[in-house]
């Protein structure tokens, strides 16, 4: 059944839409379409001729599923269409993610959220998804009460222009960073990971204090935390649970390096906070393209997938 | 008369002897003599010319102040030497840091300490030294329960070979890394962050839970951090007090690359965390070759230096 559905990669050309064109490949799916701006209309990705990403073209009727990895205001104007030409819609923007009524899901975390959509669910950001995944089987074992988290974000986050830039970037000058919008007290970055966390978790007082940092590095994203919970949880205790969880591999020091290509949120490090009472330390790496957004989504239209067939 | 004074740097062919050796320069010290191991014995180092570092050399008695910018076991082995000879030690390894009656120094923070040398001073590690200089002025006004610090930590600190190592990689090619020694626990850099913060603050007992990760950054360190205060601080309060502080410059998101030839540490990003009831997150940068070690350590000489000219 899968191979037969026709689908629609919006922002082809992008780095986490070229990411999704493999997954979708070596995931056996073989209508697959790639959409972008006008200007990268004809140009050739794979065996895939990329079509100008029209309201007209959208709207035609013609696709099942469409995955958007655009910009938030290009995601606000397309996605309409898609879902009035009867698509299902992954959208991988901010544009959706807070909406009421409308499913922010990571699937081991959250899947079943996906069912209750009205045509379109949302991916989380790319640190939110790796932190929800590590967080939950803590959160159902012993209770979050609190969360600090400090990221060291790769470029690819910022797409690829800028992964060109770090690669033209003469070796040793790169820097820390902080490129997202400043709200005079934080960066939307902070925000998105807080506000979003919160909403996957289901947990909507948990205060997360978030501190965003860009660092030299192409691929891979990685996450040092701290949490607190309810109830006790010894460090054994945690690595089990997170060792047992979906989506997570444990490792003893996870870099993004190590995580490049891989599915699971690789978690390790984990140790007591000895500053509260019931407070542990972690450490954990995810590719930012993979896990972090492409496939993220694919594992989200599948579950979509799966109940329309089941409807049928 | 500070031209007078007779000064050794061992370790002159490292990243931090060669700017130990520049800073001499620029503050005016002209009797500088540059040691190191027997393989950079003859070595031009500007108009200095390297000479072995030997226990003869140094217990030669010809040395009034001597700074040692070399590892741990070479330190234990030659300090005493340089101490028998009669010169003041400013040691910048970890041989002597946690050593009971050796004051462990940052100028700013408490610099008095440094009058009750018996020979050497231990400067601190190059992440505690801008720490302990951003929480000081908020102990002082509120008094410090907690810090939580993840680091973002230059090549440079590893020394010489590994920025060129940096400058060798391929751009884009860069990797996080932990590459300190692992206890089971934690890694040694952590454990010196944590005892080295207490031993300069006088707080023993302080919660300090570190996370060190190291980035593909040449020169310059940076610490997200996150604190708490017996009694309440106001943003404004803090940012006031640390503005006030010495060795300190406020910043709005300070990075590697602006701390990079600045004496002063950058402190900026600092609000609120909702987490805790007085609750504070911040972010800091430094310049971890002259305020995280070189410069550091001059200041400690100089103040030496002021008591033995008092003294005579």
């Amino acid at each position: 059944m899968a191979s037969d559905v026709r689908i629609g990669v919006v922002g082809a050309t992008g780095a986490v839409g070229r990411i999704t064109l493999d997954l979708l490949r070596e995931r056996g799916y073989s209508h697959v379409r790639g959409l972008a701006s006008a200007r990268s209309a004809g140009k050739k990705l794979g065996d895939v001729i990329v079509e100008e990403a029209t309201p007209a073209t959208l709207a035609a009727g013609d696709l099942d599923l469409c995955f958007f990895s655009v910009g938030t205001a290009t995601s606000r104007e397309l996605v309409p269409h898609a879902v009035g030409g009867g698509a299902l819609v992954v959208d991988k923007s901010s544009a959706y993610r807070l909406q009421e009524g409308i499913p922010l899901v990571v699937p081991e975390v959250n899947g079943h959220r996906a069912l209750e959509h009205q045509g379109i669910v949302a991916n989380p950001n790319c640190c939110a998804i790796p932190l929800s995944i590590a967080l939950k089987p803590l959160h159902d074992a012993a209770g979050l009460t609190k969360v600090r988290v400090s990221t060291y974000q790769s470029v690819s986050g910022a797409g690829a222009r800028r992964m060109e830039e770090l690669r033209a970037t003469p070796s040793g000058e790169g820097n820390l960073g902080m490129d997202w919008d400043f709200d005079g007290e934080e960066y939307d970055e902070e925000t998105k990971l807080r506000t979003e966390t919160r909403k996957i978790l289901e947990l909507p007082d948990l205060p997360i204090s978030a501190t965003c940092v860009r660092v030299p590095v192409l691929i891979g994203h990685a996450e040092a935390v701290w949490l607190e919970t309810e109830a006790p949880l010894s460090v054994d205790d945690a690595r089990g649970l997170i060792g047992d969880a979906p989506g997570v591999r444990l490792e003893e020091a996870p870099t993004p390096r190590d995580a490049v290509g891989i599915d699971e949120v690789l978690v390790g490090r984990i140790r007591r906070d000895e500053g509260a009472r019931n407070g542990l330390a972690l450490f954990l790496a995810v590719d930012n393209l993979r896990k972090g957004a492409a496939l993220n989504a694919i594992q989200i239209a599948e579950i979509m997938l799966e109940r329309r067939a089941v409807a049928a």
